[in-house]
């Protein structure tokens, strides 16, 4: 089946946001086994976007359109999709009620602009959207199918799932891409170790992409299953997971198979640790809590580190990141905890803890003698890129820590 | 002047790599003034990319290709191009000698592969390349001119500057667009308070969009300061500040402004209102730290939350919430602390506590008596978004206080 989507809205051809509804697409399609032929973003311009309507469907079987559905005035993909296919719009009954049903239940009165909303194209068909005002819209032009969907990925994506992706037959021998994921490894280094995989003539096709730090490996094809296996192989013991799943739901199903439960001390990443770890539904499970200590007097106070340590070695260094990851485990009573103490810039840097510089400390309490330990990095990039990879170090860590690895990690320092 | 881009790669359409072409683009010609009429991404089909190419550079005075320029079998953006202006492929000797070059400084000989790269159409004009082997192309067709640079944004990026945004001279009269960012009023209200500012035949234009919540209103064309200033009255007290500020830096402004602190108290947020809170740099001029609580034991223990409290009225209540905010203020000596105590999803939902439901407490200890008070509100989405909305709805509602307004929140409930 050959596809084509449209992404509409002056904020993407403004650059205000970016549009990575053609990515999605392109992903989300590949895996249905479909061809994504084309994918357009233009503004919200009426003339523009039903020309594109009309082109785009004259060259495919299926096209999905989305944005330009709210209830501004600047919002024109009704408009454009009646002009595209030379109707004009109705009020839908049924859109309206769901409408003032959705007002109603949240005590709110349906606006004028919101009405709008309940307009479509006078052979289309109005699509229910669970998560926003904006009914989706389906109609038929020549021998495509247009389906539009609003541009808010939350209402987006579970329209995709329920209107198109369910309806799609994969063929038979299409199999599904598997994305590895893996994290500590330079890219470069990840892929010399895959060698000829990487090459473009064979099947399967294997391509490797950095985002936020984690690499992934896709691999399409035929037998993605056994190469699949290999690159987890060249990557071990950095690959952590498949597909979406992500560092923190690997450490919590570790932590869930033992029965351990873990604690925080953060100083640089200021809460981030403990918002990862508690992003998996059921965290409750192995996380009580942790502590914020982001100032010197903090650290002493609710960590009990003492004074003399944080002046003789600074609050960046191994004995503090030690002494806060065994007081939050003490404190806490838990069997784990990681502790982050770093400079995460722009401010604060030295020759000898340059901006980036992080001590991520580990405590396990779970044998005989509790055992406390801290690794050095020197992490590139800015603020935000500093704290996130300290988290995302810190989870590694202590995931290969439970299973018995000592492998070091991108930007790991030698001991100083 | 009226641009139109394209991407090509069969890695964009097949959703192995996400497409940020469009996106850079859309920022930087938003910046120089000119017009990004369409963006469009196409896989690495000759017949297809040529199509492509004449009809963006029949709707444009600039086209701007990226990508297939590689040395490998399935890079055709050279062929297309020639496709598309009608002529062949000849060898074009400096930009062969330039490749011979670059090979032999690194003591490799050029590949045939490689040697395909320094074709161009008869007509056309080799761009040289600085940061990789395939030179760009540069013709015209009709009365537009094409650019062809390489797909990757290292090499892309330094030859847009220098072939493109260079010769643009910004109109005198060319405004920078201003955004206004609000929160906590839904995108329809947001508005009907805007009314005729929206119109689509008004100069400046406006749109609005939403992202993660955020509302911006982005003002464009002439005149604009007068407009953003409207818009800021209009939504009046919830706008909260111009183009990338977040609501975190004016947070920070506004208690180091007074030379005040704050202290958190999480539980369902985890730690995320700590870690936003930090995400601005000298957040530790007014953010001492604060502990997440995520079990009730560690609400007993950590803050002294009465058993007696949590048993009667649960966790996610105005009690709790008021004492973690007190406790947490009194703890850390802080001016002002925020706690947040919910029910993030997707289990734990009940008939009278809906999964959404979020208590978020105050505590103010600048007056003559400390004041602490919670708001209740039922956020809509997934975990993800229940807690994202949590952490921006608690830093608005201090913004606020500080401030001192009483303005409800969109999500906010009756008090139960």
């Amino acid at each position: 089946m050959r596809v084509t989507t449209l992404s509409i809205g002056d904020e993407l051809t403004h650059g205000a946001i970016l549009d990575r509804h053609g990515g999605w697409f392109a992903g989300r399609f590949d895996a249905l086994g479909c061809d994504l032929v084309e994918h357009r973003m233009v503004g919200d311009d009426r003339d523009l976007i039903a020309a594109s309507i009309r082109e785009l469907a004259a060259s495919s079987d299926l096209l999905v359109v989305t944005g330009g559905l709210g209830p501004t005035a600047d919002d024109l993909t009704r408009e454009a999709l009646a002009d595209a296919l030379g109707e004009s719009l109705v009020l839908d009954p049924e859109a309206l009620a769901a409408l003032e049903d959705r007002f109603a239940s949240r005590g709110r009165v349906l606006s004028e602009s919101n009405r709008r909303q309940a307009h479509r194209p006078e052979h289309a068909r109005s699509l229910p959207n669970a998560n926003g005002t904006a009914p989706g819209l389906e109609a038929r032009l020549g021998d495509s199918r247009i389906v539009v969907l609003p541009g808010p990925p939350h209402e987006m994506h579970p329209m995709f799932e329920s209107v198109i992706a369910s309806g799609i037959e994969p063929s038979a021998d299409h199999e599904a891409t598997i994305d590895i994921n893996g994290y500590g490894l330079p890219e470069s280094r990840a892929a010399e170790r895959l060698g000829p995989l990487l090459e473009r003539d064979r099947d399967p096709l294997v391509g490797i992409k950095v985002s936020w730090s984690i690499l992934t490996a896709s691999v399409r094809g035929t037998g993605v299953e056994a190469v699949a296996r290999a690159i987890e192989r060249h990557w071990h013991p950095l690959a952590y997971g498949r597909g979406a799943t992500t560092l923190e739901e690997v450490v919590g199903g570790l932590l869930e198979q033992q029965g351990s439960t873990i604690a925080t001390a953060e100083s640089c990443t200021g809460g981030l640790l403990g918002g990862r770890i508690t992003e998996v539904p059921g965290s409750s499970g192995w996380y009580g809590g942790g502590v914020v200590t982001y100032s010197n007097e903090c650290k002493q106070q609710l960590l009990g580190v003492p004074a003399e340590l944080l002046e003789r070695h600074g609050a960046v260094s191994e004995q503090v990141a030690v002494v806060m990851a065994m007081e939050a485990a003490r404190r806490f009573g838990a069997d784990y905890a990681l502790s982050t103490t770093g400079i995460a810039g722009p401010g604060g840097g030295g020759e000898h803890k340059p901006v980036g510089t992080v001590w991520i400390g580990g405590c396990d309490t779970t044998g005989d003698h509790p055992n406390a330990w801290a690794r050095r990095f020197v992490f590139p990039g800015d603020r935000t890129w500093v704290r996130d990879r300290t988290v995302k170090s810190a989870l590694q860590m202590l995931r290969l820590h439970i299973l018995g690895f000592e492998s070091p990690l991108l930007w790991e320092a030698e001991q100083s």
